[in-house]
């Protein structure tokens, strides 16, 4: 639990080559593929933006080496990037198989100096995001969303945790720099002004200067980038979209908790709500207009158990397990006073802030440098642009309003109003 | 800027005796005070809960020890208390004489392993609080303590900070865990259930069940210790009272920062306002009823400066030193944009945090462990109930109603309507 160590043997990054002679040595990896490392086959899979991923197959068994990367693979080593967040997204994936166990790949083998993790090799698993372009549905998926949200949001924080053990891992944490630093840039800055790496479908210009020219609407924005920045209230995923959840047909995994820091109940959610949110308004250039209606009605009833479950969870959780230094037994219950009603309430605060920070990823995915595929696959303009600015006005609607969404269903309401609407 | 470090020579406490031959050998006292130890007069003068406190005058000068003890002085040493307290004061006053210098006694010299800071005397410096039950005015008070308040408020926080020094110093306070689990407890939970250490004055009894009935209360409360715990916004000096500042009738300084802790921005202002009131409510007890009416009016007047010049001083600093990054020019000013709409914006939000902080000190100083010299120096408890009394009943309303406190004036008002009521 100390901070990173300083490098005992020196970092080399790992090729499809290197790997089986290198980390046959690990009995921990070895037990699990093979003790020869002849046997090994090794294929480099990593598709995201800023790691080297492997799948290690051998004659006992497959499993997945990540290892992080110096840089920030999307843009290469011009942006360098620190290899100790390897670290920290070990210390994440403890934390959420604690939390919410089976939720997230088993960890067999960690190496702080090669930045490397060996994990559980999930199959017949698919990236979420995958599947939702391609029509596919998950069963239990919004339940399954919802409580992990909601168990690593309670058992995170003061509410379950002793503050001693919470401070101590918020210091912890606090090392973890420049992870966060993206999301301050590229989620909360960078969408509303004309910074260096932004690309956007030309067609939204003038939806992008409308959006510019609402000073209160920024102000808003960097109101929520203060919380995200400052409220140390649970240990947040910070990264939680569709492509950071694999599934099956009826299975889902976290993975990838990298941009894990200390932050406010609500962001995990609210980024997730979009990333959906974001499929949805997609769909018209991924489904025939036969299957449209219908798939897209499921992206909105996964929205709705996710939030649901969330609440339910998390009161769940309130009255069963509030060992936490906050809103003690001993000021309520033991005086025979019901403290649900204020789990409630807080309830609808982390929903206001969700739905803001839903907000504001709808914009970065539109506006920043890391776009999603959900639209970056519809390699027409003409036909992404419109989808595209219904979701910055919703997104806009969502950041400025966020107060007006009392339900899962007012959500939901809002979203069919904005799919249905020429934005353009 | 790490962690404590592992402790290297053994802790011993001085004594008036001691000292002398210890602290002659360094440098940086000597020179100060006079090369020979034999012309140094040592006096324990620590009044305090937690240290030991030397004036040490010799030929060339004078200066203060302090020196933390392993335990809660007022308690003894069943309640123990880490010496690494000491680190983060000494911490804390490097900062807080960097962000408003002159605010703080100037620092001579640290022994982290002895716990022991060795700083600038006070002379003729008073603490205030006896000044206060003295009815001694103080010229310029609620100027220097509004600008203090704003100037470590904003410098300490990502609207000027880089955030990689921001992360690095919540980190380095993190380990400052026992000393804000006092403010947790004494502060926010003990004074709202029958707990071991609280004591009250018995005719309180009645009003103490009704604050204790009321849950709304508590839980507002309770959500303000979440505040408190988890809103990393600022570094605040965590025991901004009345007993935390020492003044001549025209100058005064802030002292021992030792509950220091990043928080949220309007923790200090707050804890400051309810130190000023308990003076307010406590002066029919200390002045004769000719001086009673100005000298309480000089209070509020104090309290409206410091409010004012808070907000003044703040809004000064977003306009000329807005160098973090939240509410950047880049969203703002460079694109044509004013922003200083959402400072005051963000200033209404931290006038109400303080007001909640401000009812909840307000509570703990009359029912929890650690009492004000204010009301305990009147040990008729006839005299000192009623007005116990009205600082309880606005206290709760300050917690309930924080958000009708839209001006200092407000505020003042709601005191003499107070001052004015029989509560009992």
């Amino acid at each position: 639990m100390d901070q990173p160590n300083a490098q005992k043997t020196p970092y080399v990054p790992l090729t499809a080559e290197t790997l089986a002679p290198q980390l046959s040595k690990v009995p921990a990896i070895a037990d699990r593929v093979g003790q020869d490392p002849q046997d090994w086959k090794v294929v480099e899979v990593g598709d995201g933006n800023l790691n080297l991923v492997f799948i290690v197959e051998g004659p006992d068994g497959t499993v997945i080496v990540k290892q992080a990367l110096p840089y920030v693979r999307l843009v290469g080593d011009s942006w360098p990037l620190p290899l100790y967040r390897a670290f920290y997204e070990y210390h994440a994936l403890v934390r959420e198989a604690e939390r919410d166990p089976g939720a997230v790949p088993q960890v067999f083998h960690f190496d702080e100096d090669q930045a490397l993790i060996v994990m559980e090799f999930l199959s017949p698993h698919k990236i979420l995001r995958r599947k939702l372009i391609d029509g596919e549905k998950v069963e239990g998926l919004g339940e399954f969303l919802g409580r992990f949200c909601a168990r690593t949001a309670f058992r995170g924080s003061e509410l379950s945790m002793k503050s001693a053990e919470k401070k101590k891992d918020v210091g912890l944490f606090a090392g973890n720099v420049d992870i966060p630093a993206i999301t301050e840039a590229l989620v909360f800055t960078d969408p509303y002004y004309d910074a260096k790496m932004n690309h956007h479908t030309a067609e939204l210009k003038p939806v992008v200067a409308d959006l510019r020219a609402n000073a209160v609407l920024k102000a808003r924005v960097q109101r929520m980038l203060m919380k995200f920045a400052s409220n140390t209230e649970t240990m947040v995923h910070g990264d939680l979209h569709s492509g950071s959840i694999m599934s099956t047909a009826t299975e889902s995994r976290v993975i990838d908790p990298e941009f894990v820091q200390y932050g406010p109940f609500g962001f995990d959610i609210g980024m997730l709500t979009a990333n959906f949110l974001m499929a949805y308004f997609s769909q018209p250039g991924h489904r025939t207009p036969q299957d449209l209606g219908a798939y897209q009605e499921w992206i909105l009833s996964v929205i709705e158990e996710t939030l649901k479950a969330f609440d339910a969870e998390f009161l769940f959780l309130w009255t069963t397990e509030r060992t936490g230094m906050l809103y003690p037994a001993s000021l309520f219950e033991d005086q025979g006073q019901s403290s649900e009603d204020f789990c409630r309430d807080l309830l609808n605060e982390i929903r206001q802030d969700a739905m803001a920070f839903c907000g504001i990823e709808m914009h970065r995915r539109t506006l920043s440098l890391a776009h999603n595929a959900d639209f970056e696959t519809l390699t027409d303009s003409a036909v992404r642009a419109p989808m595209e600015a219904r979701n910055l006005a919703m997104g806009s609607e969502l950041i400025l309003r966020a107060d007006a969404i009392r339900s899962p269903r007012a959500l939901l309401e809002l979203a069919r109003q904005f799919n249905a609407k020429d934005v353009l």
